[in-house]
């Protein structure tokens, strides 16, 4: 399941020793006869839980190994919403510790172990393990030098507060499709205004939400109410 | 990156037919000589973009390989945000094709091959396939028979409009930390309604915008009193 983690540049940052990444299954740590990690749901209902005392083993075994638990999250559509603030802040962790279930639900004494849950989304999946690949990618992604010289974190959607601008690459002329003029003008100003009010265009007919506390400057104001002419609203 | 889609229940659903997956990598559709796929932004800006041609051919292959190109998605953070409902409304399509990205961002006109654009949440990944893999997973839970006898998805959070109660398996004492009595009653009224309570307490406490547009029962309302007296709020 974590292969994605191998590649792309959170390999990268794992190659290049910024981050270090390790797998425990809890199936390892079971202490009944069977090996098994789940039993049924006292009270009745479809499906197995995963009982408590794996997944209690496994954490005792990455606290003696790397010395602490770390700040031990554990994905679940109850916890608080994932969001580029919530990345900000794991990427101040010196260590993550994931607790992933797979396909089943957790017993919920698993939680008293757990310093954070974290929602993706309101959606439900069949297991933690896309989940954590997802916190971890969009929290890695924000360490120094994490991104290299190619890109930068730093006028991403979300992280300026609003979405990012059009961008356009060659071919100038794409089957009749062209890139706006101002862009190809080299005129850096004109450019800078395009895109910030362009940003300011998207994040007003599709996201107005993240409008609501954004501070804005005068210029931003002005373009505002541009573009809201323009839009005929 | 999308080995994930061989393992779990995902995995099996492909094994069973019920869907087919298929990865196509437009990098084996580009026109140009050193097969690139990206190129340098226009109006200057950190890092490169993916360039339409090699897209919009991937594109033309899917369509001729399926007959239709299908309900095109493609994954950014302008997108309309990811939940449980447009999961539902996937699971209806025959056919989904998701543009992922990889590390870079696109050319704007790429978007035009696209039909709708979803967001996995409000942060920011290195590409796109884990939000596909994410869409994926949770769209494909939903099929019949995709989760077999041993789960159902109509007690999932959010498909409830609740958060889902607490769960125990064995043992039923567990280091001191005891599963509640009513559980192991036996009694099945008490136990569906201690259920329906503490759903309703999790999501109060954790989630009480999902309460906003709650249908709620006369026996809902009722417990949801009884709860709000008991954390004293």
């Amino acid at each position: 399941m974590f292969t994605p983690m191998r590649e792309s540049i959170i390999g990268k940052t794992i190659e290049r020793g910024i981050v270090d990444f390790n797998v425990i299954d809890f199936r390892d740590y079971t202490e009944n006869k069977h090996h098994n990690v789940d039993d049924v749901i006292y009270g009745g209902g479809q499906g197995m839980l995963l009982m408590p005392q794996p997944i209690y083993s496994a954490m005792e075994h990455v606290e003696s190994e790397a010395g602490d638990r770390g700040h031990v999250i554990l994905l679940d559509p109850a916890g608080r919403t994932f969001n580029q603030a919530v990345a900000e802040e794991l990427a101040q962790e010196d260590h993550l510790t994931f607790i992933a279930g797979h396909y089943e639900g957790y017993d919920e004494r698993i939680r008293d172990l757990v310093t954070d849950e974290i929602s993706l989304g309101d959606y439900v999946l069949t297991g933690g393990e896309l989940g954590a690949m997802v916190v971890i990618d969009a929290t890695v992604r924000l360490l120094n030098d994490a991104l290299g010289d190619q890109m930068s974190a730093v006028d991403d959607s979300f992280s300026t507060g609003l979405l990012e601008y059009p961008q356009y690459t060659r071919p100038a002329d794409f089957e009749g499709k062209k890139v706006p003029d101002v862009l190809l003008s080299g005129h850096h100003a004109n450019i800078a205004k395009w895109r910030k009010k362009e940003a300011l265009r998207r994040t007003y007919l599709r996201r107005p939400d993240l409008l609501e506390n954004y501070a804005f400057t005068p210029e931003e104001r002005r373009l505002l109410a541009e573009l809201k002419t323009e839009e005929g609203k």
